[in-house]
């Protein structure tokens, strides 16, 4: 990812590759007032401190807007939410026990779960639908009993799902028939782009479900701020593996979160993400439409900040990504990055595009830089897209 | 320490327990106009980013003051010292090696060693000069081949002592003839006390030294940055392990420790520190002669912000440690939790004094009020510590 982060700061790359904020969206004139705030009544914010007990409060309230009901002592604040799955499955993730994840899955988790090298037990995810949540009982019914599951039930990444509603209900009964843990990761949640957006996992199973939280998406990155929401007996743990790996997280980044959420201003700002990102969403769908081979397939995200995209199967998107940067200026991140196997037959061909981060109009520049460059290739050709580049030109007019 | 955070915490105790900077020494002016400048120039340092690279130039100017030469691609940084720690002993620490380190050792350093089990080649320190660099000799002669040494040469924790010049030269020229790596801790360094301080031991041997630092007592503990300098080949398995852990370091922390250096302000704060911390220590010194029982004995340390004291053996420190708070409003922390072997015979009765955070006043305060507990108890009064309660009401008078 710090490669990717290099990649993407290269001039003139249009990027899709990363799961970044949009730069334009950053409440910049709220963070500014928060610090100013905050130092104007004295110097304790830049001491050692335990952590914030007001801004776990926040949490809570921000918590119960998803439909999950929880206390400040059941919040364990931490250095964002990779560092919260790196805390859970280390005190979750008993030697020798396997876990259970989808085949395509975020490479941080796949990061995480290297230093323990547990047999994973794999299942398929619908494009649609999400996980498979047959396979886990299959797993489970045949005596599997995974240290957890790992799971991302809404924007998932890197599939963009949304996990439907019978198989979350699902997915619950079984852990809780089988007495296995459920790791929800949840940086995505709040960007939702339609009504009724389900609750998460941890709203439906209190004791079975480790919620992964974080203000990446949703404040800002830098300040790596991400939280747990676990059973209050697992916080003593977390308490002393933390202390271990550094002490604390940021305290005057905690700070200056709980500061700025004093304002109120978190909901209408929300509102104001999903609103454009739904609109980066739109965009990006319309130039994949006009712009990407035909047999290609994606679905539409309900929420989250990405796009899953197969191309017919010829293609190779780790060898079309070479071409994007270095021919046409775009990034995006071929699919078989994803694969905990390395022999996935169909991620070779499929990518993951980010619609946060660029504007609409890079959105726009770099689906059509990528519709030229199918349309120059060999397979583009055979797939039509070679002639007609006047029509390709502006899918967005009218 | 998260504990002794909240004990700390508790209204009207006077703490002498954590190493915390002086509340009163924040810049905190700097840190708000750095701030505001940041922000001022868009909105670049709320997102994602690679390291800084003008922080990293900062810490190459700052480690060349201590008279040790590196470039940026030899600095890491990280969520303060501790994780610095915790990265380098995971890529130090092959499975069944041993390490050395001392018996009376940062508990931070033993958290993280205790992840791994190794064995522990324990040495004895010296009160004056520091680690027992003959009794490492004396391992490594016999065959042991450590994975590193641990070793905190300037201002040691917990017992405030500098490693002498020729225990320095001596522990280098071992180091290069075993080919030992040393990982040398030193959050302290920069806080000394006299003139002429020795540079650390990477300025002697850039190889085989694994350099941590910190910004947490020099400039701002809450925004938890350290750093490495190691040999430039370590640099990729740090960024795999750390991308792993938490991404990245908070990179607002990283920004605007950036923009507050370079406002070039640093060499007049730390000499504002050192002038005032100086004051303390000798405020505290000048207490523990008038206030503490016969036959306790403790050395003046050089740098750093801790001072030992070895009461009679007759004490508890442990023991003691509840009465201080109970009794007295007073907290320091006993020798004892700084033991590698539980059977330490001397640490029960020593004490680690912290004289950085409290203010002169509550130094003199506090000391007065151990000196009347131990005046109070039985062992006080048979060291003659009880009749005389005015004669030691006020030594710091005249």
């Amino acid at each position: 990812m710090q490669d990717a982060l290099l990649l993407s700061a290269r001039p003139g790359i249009i990027q899709f590759s990363l799961g970044l904020p949009s730069p334009d969206l950053f409440p910049v004139e709220v963070v500014t007032a928060a610090f100013a705030d905050l130092l104007s009544r004295g110097s304790s914010p830049l001491q050692y401190g335990p952590p914030t007990l007001t801004l776990k409060s926040h949490i809570v309230s921000l918590m119960r807007t998803r439909g999950v009901e929880c206390t400040e002592r059941q919040i364990f604040l931490t250095n964002g939410a990779q560092q919260a799955v790196y805390l859970i499955v280390g005190i979750l993730l008993e030697q020798g026990r396997e876990v259970i994840a989808e085949e395509l899955c975020y490479p941080g988790f796949q990061q995480i779960i290297g230093f323990y090298k547990p047999e994973i037990l794999t299942v398929p995810s619908d494009r649609q639908s999400g996980m498979d949540v047959e396979r886990v009982e299959w797993y489970l019914e045949r005596g599997a009993r995974p240290a957890f599951i790992y799971a991302i039930a809404d924007g998932h990444n890197p599939l963009g799902t949304t996990l439907s509603d019978e198989k979350r209900q699902r997915l619950i009964t079984l852990c809780c028939r089988y007495s296995v843990p459920i790791i929800e990761e949840d940086p995505y949640g709040f960007l939702s782009y339609r009504e009724g957006a389900m609750p998460p996992l941890k709203a439906r199973q209190a004791d079975l479900v480790f919620y992964v939280g974080s203000f990446s998406k949703i404040l800002a990155p830098s300040l790596r701020i991400g939280w747990l929401v676990v059973p209050e007996k697992y916080i003593p743990y977390l308490a002393i593996l933390k202390e271990s790996l550094d002490i604390d997280t940021a305290t005057l980044s905690q700070h200056l979160a709980a500061r700025m959420l004093d304002s109120g201003f978190l909901s209408q700002h929300l509102a104001r993400l999903c609103s454009a990102y739904k609109c980066h969403r739109d965009t990006m769908l319309a130039g994949l439409s006009a712009c990407f081979p035909d047999g290609s397939q994606w679905s539409t995200p309900d929420s989250g900040v990405f796009i899953w995209v197969q191309l017919p199967e010829a293609f190779d998107a780790t060898h079309l990504l070479k071409t994007a940067v270095d021919g046409y200026g775009v990034a995006f991140m071929p699919g078989s990055a994803f694969c905990i196997r390395r022999n996935d037959t169909t991620a070779h061909s499929s990518l993951r595009m980010n619609f946060s981060y660029p504007s609409t109009d890079l959105i726009k520049e770099g689906v059509l830089r990528l519709g030229a460059m199918f349309a120059a290739t060999t397979l583009g050709r055979t797939n039509g897209l070679n002639q007609n580049r006047e029509h390709i030109a502006n899918p967005w007019a009218g």
